[in-house]
This record gives structure tokens, C-alpha cells and sequence, in this order.
């Protein structure tokens, strides 16, 4: 539950503008990657200051990404602000990791948060990382939670210059980022849905509690991922349709075709709720099934051995005159009846479809 | 569940409009047909390479109707690609078999993707296959993902004549195939319904964990049939409403029609989603019918023989001064007692209506 | 549930175009009854080939009804198209009796489809039948797929002279016979809402399986009554909002008060769903209370006398050092012992509020 | 149920337009009062017959309420009809009590349909009065189906010419006859409230069937009471949005606040439903928690005591040879087993955590 | 529940317009505070009547903050009605507590309604205090239900001359004040959350009913959550988009942030719900599995015994020519019989998967 909501609480009181980190620590230092790359050429380097990034003397035929890992920085952050320009109220939802994913077009750039999110498959939880971008002409900056390396295949397509990168702009670099996380949702929902299809075997199987406990924490999980991934729909789509003179007609193409990934992931998870509720209602009717079972061997037993231990029970009574006691056949006359007995209630439950 | 996803996921991280066949092999090599037809003739034949396709004299009078069974081939989509003039990310999208049903209108074509679906009934899971479709002037181009025989009256009415179809455009063949497609799932759900009034009879009959378990997967499976053909109505609806130069009025007015099944088609999923979850209250209630009949049995043969034996019990005692022992109507008077106490019962039960 | 999906799939494959009648057949020979009339004269007749309708001389002064009980004769339905310049889909959809209710504006007519629906009260099913309507100026074809009376009462008041009808156009013809049509709706809800009165007595006074299987059946009754008239609701607004020439504006106002009618229609059937749940709802929870109680008798009577029968037994036991079994007051005292467990059992009941 | 309907299936193949009373008889005679009044003086008086309404010569000074109690004399709303030339299907919408809440803007004054409802609390259900209002310039007529006093308090207000009443038109008249009715859905809601309170208290002390249908009751009730409020909404944003020339501005600002009211009203309503269901899930957890209390006194009895009186059964064997019985410690051994058994039992359920 | 509805009914058939207090009385004496402030300088103090209110010289440099704490007080709030101009619709709604959160745009001034939030966590319920805010150029009057320090920060930093607010206008104070309100959800929601960790912790590890009670109440919070907050949503969103000239354009930038984060915390809600009823189901099958357990054993216990007493019972019964008592190894072959019985049980449950 506690990542349903980020501790936003901190901040009740402060005055609007004010950078507080909100969000777990993930990294120990912020780290700045700057990647320059144009058509012809394509450089790679971390940098320890905001100094050493120069302002390119023609800013039309280079694209620089700006990548910083780590936000508890709030100087930093605030330095990156000051020097692009960035609203303070950008900067306080950057640094601020509990978003929801939407994209602002502002004056001087555009700015677009999405989550990505992470799960190992079998037992565990999904967790999810903001990741902030900042659109401009010839710039694109990204900041992200942690280090990770979800985004090197798109680094080395820069550095290969495969693919229409290099020749493409800023926005298209954007739409790589973005593409390259939903393209990742898409893994997550097929090692979600292997483990659907591993419960629902072992549930048909033998339905145990444990097995239902991870059903229900599943469920779970596709409200969090609902949650993060559902009004991402919308920030694409605000992305492909607006009038941004920061996205070019090409690239909003692009971004038409992540949309409808979206619209198919939301879908998705969709199904994995029904799925899960019918897997519920499979686990409840089991039990049913299984408890049905056990009370009617109970019951057959019980009714079957209760008359006839009366039988046996009558005759064990020590009463002076109990003129069957010393029949001769008196104690074979006993077997038959309680026998008698026996197979009368064995026909019964034949007959009325319990055996 | 595996069907709920096309392993997309093989993509992520690779450049935009790399082709990459995603879906599952389903035949050898990829056959092409070619139907070129007019007014006063049809021809048909197999071919095996792109070349043989002659760019006709008099495009205007002669409709080609290219057919690509297979996709797992890449270079030759790529190649049909080049010699159309598809945009990549329609290729790409050509060979993902995971795409959902839309209609997007390019420049020079539009492009479609259906789903054709295949049942086979009782006990079976629903399957679907991809058909694409690029409608340029007097081309059409169809991607299947395996040879089948859905198309073939299609393939007659061209070939004897029959019908306006040699009299219209490519447009109006699209419309034939999408037509097709819509007309099949009318079997499907047919052959659907037919199943659900069987299990719905065996339910009243007898309620068996192996009915529930079929109803609880024809659940599953109309998730599946909702999520490929609820978005066929938005792509019809986008063919019939658009203002593309590709379709013509006439067909305009077909599509509509085509509009109308769908959402008959989706009205009728919907109900038998409604009926299911009804035949699984159905079930619980009979299984809870059942138990309730089973304890009732089980409680009525208790309660009457659990206090007759407890006084065929007390006579068994051997306590040396037991007056009723020896009194001549001792043993008699047991048995009257006992009978008392079961006739005492079962009026009781009769009363509460429990009989 | 062959009543979801009349067997369209019978057509797939067909050109589109051809008149295939779909649906019972109902009737042995189509019927042609012809009713001519303006503001001082009625003529109704039935007539047996088209050739009998003559085209009138003031068309602007006679409204011409031609009504056809019957659509398996697809090539009288063929003829009737050719004669009144009817278009092949709307012929299609005529001798089809799977349509979705609607209304389609064509140039020189307005195509309209309602269902007649029909229902016996307790323990029967709804069943509907396609009415089709053509309009035109001075002129109102209707198609029926059997001989039916609900439409006798409007015959007579255009016989008598009753009310505007037999001053107003072909369009105030069209309202009147889906103002039946919807008031009729009424008559069925109403007897529908007696029977769930009924059950839901029936339910509370003791809630047999029988009542639960109709109240699922009338469930689904719902979910088909809902699947009916769902779609009339937007087919009338079509008619009272849209541009068509063929309906005056007066007549729209009276089209408005059916929309009316439709939406409380359709409001009171949702109601009726709400209110089969509840019932649902109930008899699950009587069959509760019912086994709740059983379970709570046979404890009682369980846990009274399974105590003592012990006692019972132990001293029926043959050691022969039992100083008990010779004490004077044994047999008392072991009475004595019983009692008082029997006493403590059911004051514990007591306390625990079970008895 | 009943209510859910009102006959209007008696009017089926009537023309429309002919009155026909719909409803309840609820009085005797239709009685009607006229009250006038303007900025200096205010009029109240029973009229007998319509002749007596004259026709004010300053129409603007003054302003005419023609209040009608009782709807079933048909030929005395027809005359009225007449006078104040109102639309035959108004006048047929007057008269049949089961109409939705709806506002018709026609050209010569404006009709509105709202629901009085009645609730007399605990055990009771919700009755609902039909009363019609026709708005025009100066006069106000309004129809309901008996005499009652929630309107008092306005005649009061007229008459003491307390508040703006006085001094504004008719519109500000009807805004305070539907601002009474809305402000006595409050009432209604609390009573409601008040009702569900006590359920709920009830049914966590001791969940009984009798509260169970209680609960069942009244969320029949709310069904019944959104049926009668839901549209009333949009029935009021006609009102206060629409362009008629009837409703003045300043009184459409009147009419946004009971809009207001109106939305806060269904949302009380939904919050019932939801609270409802929450009642109904824990009676049955309530159920469940005693059942299983039930079952596990029987189960603690049964198993402790089961195989102690097997032990007693054995040393009750008559078998010649049986060593034990002879020996000096048998019985008291034998008690050893069984006080042996029994403690086991315990321990094990105390473990189990079930005692 | 009666939290879900004040006391309107108070007020049903008063005139509109007169002010009724409703609600509770939070406090004694209604207090006003004053806040005078500008670019330089800042003043507040307590006032004791509304004369001590000066008209400012120059309004345009300073903006007044009246608060009133405490609505009871209706001659007062009258008299602040008289003085600022403030319509009486508006009076009326400020005096009652039970307004549902909305904006309305009146011609001189803008009044907004929020609903501040209170909840103390574990066991306790949500309750809500009304805060209507006045918005005119230069000044902002605010009403509180009672004394409360949230808006604590909001002082301070105008009085320190922190961040922007002595430099913006009586719109950006008025922002801030509804941005500490949604804030605080935020921590009430944190609180929430920690409780429902807690409960499913709880839940898992033992199902106890007073747990499912909680969960229960929790369940009904969030009902109460989204009616309180789900308004709010369309208000902030009428602030950010309307064109009234009292919000300046910076300040509907800021607005829009309060849009995202009151949508972010109505799907917070929205997830608690869905993960409230999935502890419900939780609890469920909890109680389920473990009265299967126990009748498991109880079945076990009794199937094993029930034979062998009975056994038992055939050989203490007393009839003469019992063979088998008189054989030497007839007790310990008694015994094996038993054995056998018992073992073929246990056999039995091994396979069938119970023990």
C-alpha cells in the first residue's frame, strides 16, 4: 500500500515552488550523462558539473541528451532549472517521484512524466520509477530515479548511428525513451501472465490458500499497474495530437503507434483483472467442491453406521426379559437387520445421485 | 493466457520499423497469389516472385488484388514494401500478428488490420490470425498468416462474375473480405451459444466441477473474443466515416452495414458474458442446493437415532440396583420410549418444513 | 439462447445483396393487405399480386398502407424492392429477421426496424418479432414475419375517422404503429413485474430451487428484453432529431414522446435486473439461514447427548473392579451425572444465543 | 413492483392525445383553488368551475396559481386544456401518473414533471406523487394527484408576502414549488438514513433473517427512489440552461441551486446503495462467523467424545477372554486412556487456535 | 450516516435565501481575523466587529484576508454579506456546512466551497469541516466551521515574506489555501493506508470478525472520501479554465496543479476501495478454508470412529449363541477387525488428498 501513495505529506505547508525530494533514495550521487550526437558524429560523457556543458554553436545540427540519474539533489536540480529555464513548479514535480504520468506543454518546452516499472516474475511485487523529460529544440533532458539500463540499446543505437536517429531530432529521441518503456510493459505482462497460466493450473489442481493469498496480491498488482500505466494513454495522446511546435509531424506518427501499444497494454491488464477475479471464483467453488466431498462421506458413513450401532446398541441393553436374546437365531436375525439397514441407505444414496 | 499477448516483448530495445515476425510460424513459405480482374475478365495465379506482377496499362479498369500467405518471411515484405511504397511502420505492424484491429489512413494507402477467429467447439479455445489489408486505386494487397479457405467465395464470385464485385473498385473488395471475416464470427458465436445451452442443461441436471471449470474457461474466452473484436468497431466505423479518397461512396454505405454487425456482434459477446456468470450462480446455488440436502439427511438421521441409542446406552449399564431392569414391561417400555422420541422428531422436523 | 443470434451464418460467404430470409418461418404464404386512405375515405383490402396497388392519381391526397405478414417469399420482397426503388441492403435487412433495431435515412425513403416483442407471464420466455418499416411520402410499406392483431386498433381508427390520422401523413401512420409497438412494451413489463412479485412472496416464504431456476430465467429474459429495445432508443431520436423530409415536424414532437416512453422502458428494465439480483441475493441468504438453522439443531442435539451417551457407556464397561456399579445410588447418581451435563449444555446455548 | 409500473399498458391502441387516467384514484372530487396576487395583495379561494377564473386585465401586475388536486376527471383537465390552450400529449402526460421528471419547453409556456415522494420510515416504503406544472407569463398551473400540505408554507408566504415571492413572476413561483419538493427529498434521505443507522447496529449485535430483508427492502428502495429523482436532474439544467423565454435570469440562478441540490441528492442516494450492499455482505460474514462458531462447538464435542466412547465400547464387549477386565486397575486405567484422549484433543485444539 | 447528510430538512418550506445555520456548532463565539498585506509590509490581528474594517486607499497594493471562524453566528455573516456585496444565494450556502465542494462565478466576486478533512487513524472515522471562500480583487474572505491551524504555514509565510505570495494577488491566496487542503488529503490518505497494511497483515495471519468490522467501516470511509473530494475536481478544474477576471493567469497555472493532484488522490481513493473489497473476499475465503479444516477433522475423527464403535457395540451385545465370544482369540481378533477399519480410513483420506 505504501506505494500507492509517496509521502507528498512532507510537503502539506510548504510553500508551492519548494523543491523537497519525495520519494526513497535509490542512488548515492546524482551522475549527469551528456550524450552530443548529430549526423555525422556522436559523443558520450559523464560530467561532474553543470559547467562543462557548452552551449553548441549551431544547436540545429547537434542534439544533446542530458540524462541525470538521482533527484534527492534538490540543488542540482535547481541548477539545471536556472540554467534551461525550467518553471519552478516542473522542477517541484521532477524531484517529486509520486506523479502521475501527463505530459505540459509549456512555452519553452514540453514537459512528460511516464513510469517505468519493474517485477521479477513469481512472488514478487511491481515497482515502478519516474522518469521526467524535458523536450526542447536540439535538447532533450531526462531524469530518472536510479542508474539503469533499459535505455543502453537506444545509446547504442546513437553511437552505431543504426536507425534514423541520428538524423532525427529531439522529440524523435523523446519518442525512443518513451517507446523503449512501454515496449518493456510489454514484458512485464508476459512474465505477469505466465504466472497466470502456473496459478490457475495449480489451482484447477489443488486449491490451496496460498495459491488464493498470491491470486489476491496479483489483483493488487494490476490495480498499481493500472494506476501507473492508465493515464499514460492521455499523456500520449496529448503528446501525438497538440499543436507543440517541440514535436514534428513525422514523430507524431511515432507517437500515434505507442498509443495504440498503450491502449493494448491498458486492455491487457483489463483481461488479467477479469482473469483474476474467474480465478476467485474458480478457487472459491473448489473449496466448495472439496468441503461438498468431505460431507458427503461424512454423511454417508454417519448414516450408514448411526442406525445399526443403535441396533447393536438395544441389544446390549441388560433388561431380565428380552425375549430375542435367547432365540437361537437371534444374533444372526441382528446381523441381517442391521445389514438390512445398511443396504436400504446404499440404494437410497444410489438412487438420489450422492455416491 | 499466452494467446492474450504476442511476445512483443522479443522487440523492446530495438530501433523502430526493424521487422521482426512476432506470432507464431504457421506455415512454410510464404505463398503469393495474385487476381487481377475487370469487368469482362478474371485471372488467377500463384506466383513466386515480385517481378511477375506487371504495373498494369490501364490501372483504372483492372483491379489487382495481391494475397501474402505467411509472414515470418521479412525480406519479401520489406521488398513488397519498396515496390508499394508502405511506410515501415505499417510493415512492422504487418508482421506483429499482436496488433490490434484499426484503420489508418496514409497518403498513398489505407491500412487495415482485422482478426480472423477460428472455433472449433465443444472443449476448444478460440484462435485468432491476423489479416492486413493495404487499399490503394485498384490494389489491394492482403496479409494472412497462414493459407485458408474463408476467401475462397470470394474467389469464385470473382472468377464466374457473380455479384457487383467485378463492377467496383478495390475499396468494395476490401469491403467483400472485412465482410467475410464479420460473417464468420457469426458461426463462431453461434456454435458459442449452442455450447452454452448444453452446459447450461447439464448444470440443472447435475451440477459437476467439470461444467464449471468449461463455463469458467467460455468466461475466459469471451474476454478474449471482446479484446480482438471490440476494436473492430471503432475501424469500421473509421473506414465508413472517413473522408479517405480510397473508399467510395457506394462502399461508404456497405461499411455501414458492416458497422451494424459488429455491433450486433459485440452486443451478443456481451450477453453471453452476462449468461455465464448467471450459470456460475447457477452452479454455486445448486452446489449449495445439494449440501443443504445432504445435511439435512445427515441431521434428520442423527438427531432421531442420537437420543435412542443414548437410551439403549443407559440400559446397557451395569449398575447392580437397576429397578427398571427387572420390571417385566421394561424391555417394552424401552422400545416405547425410543419410538416415542423418533416419532416426537420427525414431527418436529415435519413442522419446520424440513422433510 | 438461439434466440441471441439468429443464423446469419447461414448467409456468410453470400454476395451482399442477397435475399436470404433469415429466421423462423412463420407463416405458410405471405399476405399483402393494402389500406388506402384520406381525410373522407378508408379502403382496406388484401390483395394477392403487386400489379393490384395502383399508382394513385393525387398521390398528396391518399396515404397508401401496404402491410406483409410473411418474409420467407423473397421474391415477392424482391418484386415489392424493384416496384418502390428499395435498395438491395435494405432488402437484405428486411427478409433478415436478426437486425438490431434502427433507422436509416436513405434519399427516397426512410428505412426503420423495431421488434415486437411477446410474452405469456409465469414460466414462459419472450419472444420477439422483426417489424420493418419503409417511409414515404404518401405511402408506408411494413413488413411482419407473421399475422399478428396489435396493430387491428389503429386499422379501425383509420376505418372510423378517430383521432388525426386520417389527416395527417404517412409519418404520423409510422408513429402510431411504433407508439403500439412501444405501448405494448408496457403490457409485457407489467406482467413480467406481477411474476417477480410472485416469486420474490414465493422466496420469502420458502425458497425452493425451482424459484431460484426462474428467477435466472427471467434474468436472462432481461438481458434479452434489454438487447431488444437497448438500440430502439437511439433509433427513435434519429427520427425525431434528424433532417429527413419524410418526417414533419409535428410528427417529430409526437416521436419525441415515444423517445420518452423508450428511456423509461429501458430505465424500468434495468430496475427489474437490479431487482432479480436482489432476489438472488435473498435465496442465497434464506438457503443460508435454512442450513444455518439445521446445523445449529443437530449441534444441540449433538452435544447434549453425546456427552452423556459416554457416560452411558463407561458404565457399561465389565471390569470387574468398578466400585461405582455397586454403590445403592449408582444408577441415580450416574443419572444425576447426565442431567446435570444435558442442564450446563443448554444453558451454555442459551447464553451463546443459539437456541 | 407494481409501483415500478403504472398501467400504462390499459392505454395500448388508444390514439394518442386521448386522456386516459393512469394512477391511483387518491380523491374523491378534483378540487382547484385559485390564489392571485401581486406586489400589494394576494388572493386565495376554492373555485367550482373554470368559469370563475376571469381574465386579468393587467396581466403583468398580477400573478395566477391554479392549483388542481386529483387528476382522474379527465373531461375537467381536457376543459382547462382548452381554456389555456395546452398540447393534447401535455394534457395526456398530465393526467398519466407515470411519467419520468422531464421539462418540455413548448412555444406558449413551458411543462415540467416532478415526483413529490412520501416515506414514513422504519418499515415502511416510499410512495410518489406526480405533480405537473405548466409556466407561463403570469400563471402557474399545477396538477397533483391528491390534496396535501407540503405547498402550505408558499401559500403562507403569499399571503404574508414574506421573502421576494410577491414581487417576482410565475417562473419564481415554480422554482419554489420544485425548491419545496427537493428540499423534502432531504427529509425523506434522513428519515432514510436514520433507518439504515439502526439496521446496521441491529445487525452487528445479532445478524437476523428478519433485518436481512429489511436491508433487501430498502435497497429496493433506493432503486425506486433514483428512478424517481435521477432525471430530475437534467429536468432541472433544461430549466436553468435552456433559452425559454418563461424562466427569467434571475430565477435561473434559483433554479442552478436546486440543480445542486438535485446532484446531492443522487449522490446521498448512491452512497446508500453502496452502504446497502455493505450491509448485505456483513450479515452474511455475520452468518458465516456464527456458523463456523456453531461447527466448531460441535466439532470440539464430537471429536473429544467420539473416541473416549469407543474406549467405553470396547471394555463393554462380552468376549470370554478378555484380559483387562480382569486386572485390578482396568477401570481406573481405562479412565486414564480416556482422560489421556481427551487432553490430546485439547491440546491439539488450542494449537490449532480454534478454541 | 448522518454525517452523509446534514440536516437540510431543517430548512424544507423557509423562504430561499434565509440563512439557517446547519450543521453542528463547533464553536462558541465566531472569531474574525484580519490580514493586511502588501509587497513591504504585513499585519494581522483579531477584529471584533466590522467597522474596524477600513476600505484600504490604495487596494491595488495591499490584499485583505478576512477568515471568520465559525459559522453559527448568522447576523454576522448577514452583516459581512451587506457590507462586501455578496448575494444572498451565496449567504445561504456559506451557513450551510452540508454544500457539496463547487465554484461559482458570480459578477463580483467568485465563491469556491472545499471540504477540509480530519481523521485521527486507527478506528476512527473521517470527519469534514466546510471552508467557503470569498474571491474578489485585493480580498479574500474565508469561513471556517471552527478554529483550526492548517492554515498556520500559510500566516507565517506571509508574515516572513517567504516565497511569492506578498507579491501576488488575493487569487494566489486563495490558491494556496486549497492546495494546503489537498495536501492534507494527502496525509489522511497515508494515515488510510497504514491502517489498511495493518488490517491485511492482521487478516492473513488470523480472520477475526472485529477485523472484517473494521474493514467494513474502513469501506464506508472511502464512500464518504469520494463524496467529499470527487467535486472537487470539476471546482478546481471551473477555477483553472474559467475566464473570470478575478483569477490571473499565473495563478490558473498553479490551479492546474491542484487539478492533477486532486484527480491523483480521487484514484487513490478508488484504489483503496478496490483493495478494501479484495480484504473482504480475503476474509472470506479465509473463514472458508478454515471451516473446511475443521470439518475436516471433524469428518476424519468421526469416519475413523464411527465404524470401529460400532464394532465395539455388535460384541456387548447380549444375546446367548454368539459364537465369536466364546473363541479364544475373539477379543484380540475384535481388535485386528478394528485396526483394519481404522488403517483402510486413514488409506483412504491419504489418497483423497485430506489429511
Amino acid at each position: 500500500m505504501p506505494r500507492f501513495i509517496k509521502s507528498i505529506s512532507k510537503k502539506a505547508g510548504t510553500a508551492p515552488g519548494t523543491l523537497i525530494h519525495i520519494g526513497e533514495r535509490k542512488s548515492d550521487r546524482a551522475k549527469i550523462t551528456l550524450i552530443e550526437y548529430g549526423a555525422d558524429r556522436a559523443d558520450r560523457r559523464v560530467i561532474s558539473s553543470l559547467e562543462e556543458i557548452e552551449t553548441p554553436s549551431h544547436p540545429s545540427q547537434m542534439i544533446r541528451w542530458i540524462n541525470v540519474d538521482g533527484l534527492h539533489d534538490t540543488s542540482l536540480i535547481e541548477a539545471i532549472g536556472k540554467r534551461f529555464d525550467i518553471h519552478p513548479l516542473t522542477l517541484e514535480d521532477i524531484v517529486n517521484a509520486g506523479q502521475r504520468p501527463k505530459a505540459e506543454d509549456f512555452d519553452t518546452y514540453i514537459y512528460a512524466v511516464i513510469k517505468m516499472l519493474h517485477y521479477q516474475g513469481e512472488g514478487a511485487v511491481i515497482t515502478s520509477e519516474q522518469v521526467s523529460l524535458i523536450i526542447r529544440d536540439g535538447l532533450l533532458i531526462s531524469f530518472q530515479e536510479q542508474e539503469g539500463d533499459i535505455f543502453d540499446p537506444i545509446r547504442e543505437r546513437i553511437e552505431k548511428g543504426s536507425g534514423r536517429i541520428r538524423h532525427s531530432g529531439s522529440d524523435y529521441l523523446a519518442y525512443c525513451l518513451i517507446d523503449t518503456v512501454v515496449d518493456h510493459y510489454y514484458q512485464i505482462l508476459e512474465t505477469f501472465g505466465e504466472e497466470l497460466e502456473l496459478l490457475e493450473e495449480a489451482l484447477i489442481e489443488n486449491p490451496k490458500p496460498e495459491i488464493l493469498h498470491r491470486v489476491h496480491e496479483l489483483k493488487r498488482e494490476t490495480i498499481y499497474l493500472r494506476k501507473q500505466i492508465w493515464p499514460l494513454r492521455e499523456t500520449i495522446n496529448n503528446l501525438s495530437r497538440n499543436e507543440s511546435k517541440f514535436i514534428s509531424e513525422p514523430t507524431r506518427l511515432f507517437m500515434r503507434d505507442i498509443h495504440d501499444h498503450t491502449v493494448q497494454v491498458i486492455e491487457i491488464i483489463e483481461s488479467y483483472r477479469d482473469i483474476l477475479t474467474g480465478l476467485i471464483d474458480l478457487y472459491m467453488s473448489g473449496i466448495s467442491n472439496k468441503m461438498n466431498e468431505v460431507m458427503k462421506v461424512l454423511t454417508i458413513i454417519a448414516t450408514i453406521f448411526i442406525p445399526v450401532t443403535f441396533v447393536a446398541g438395544v441389544y446390549g441393553m441388560n433388561f431380565k426379559y428380552m425375549p430375542e436374546l435367547d432365540w437361537p437365531w437371534g444374533y444372526a436375525g441382528a446381523w441381517g437387520v442391521m445389514v438390512c439397514i445398511a443396504v436400504v441407505m446404499v440404494f437410497y444414496f444410489k438412487k438420489k445421485n450422492w455416491w
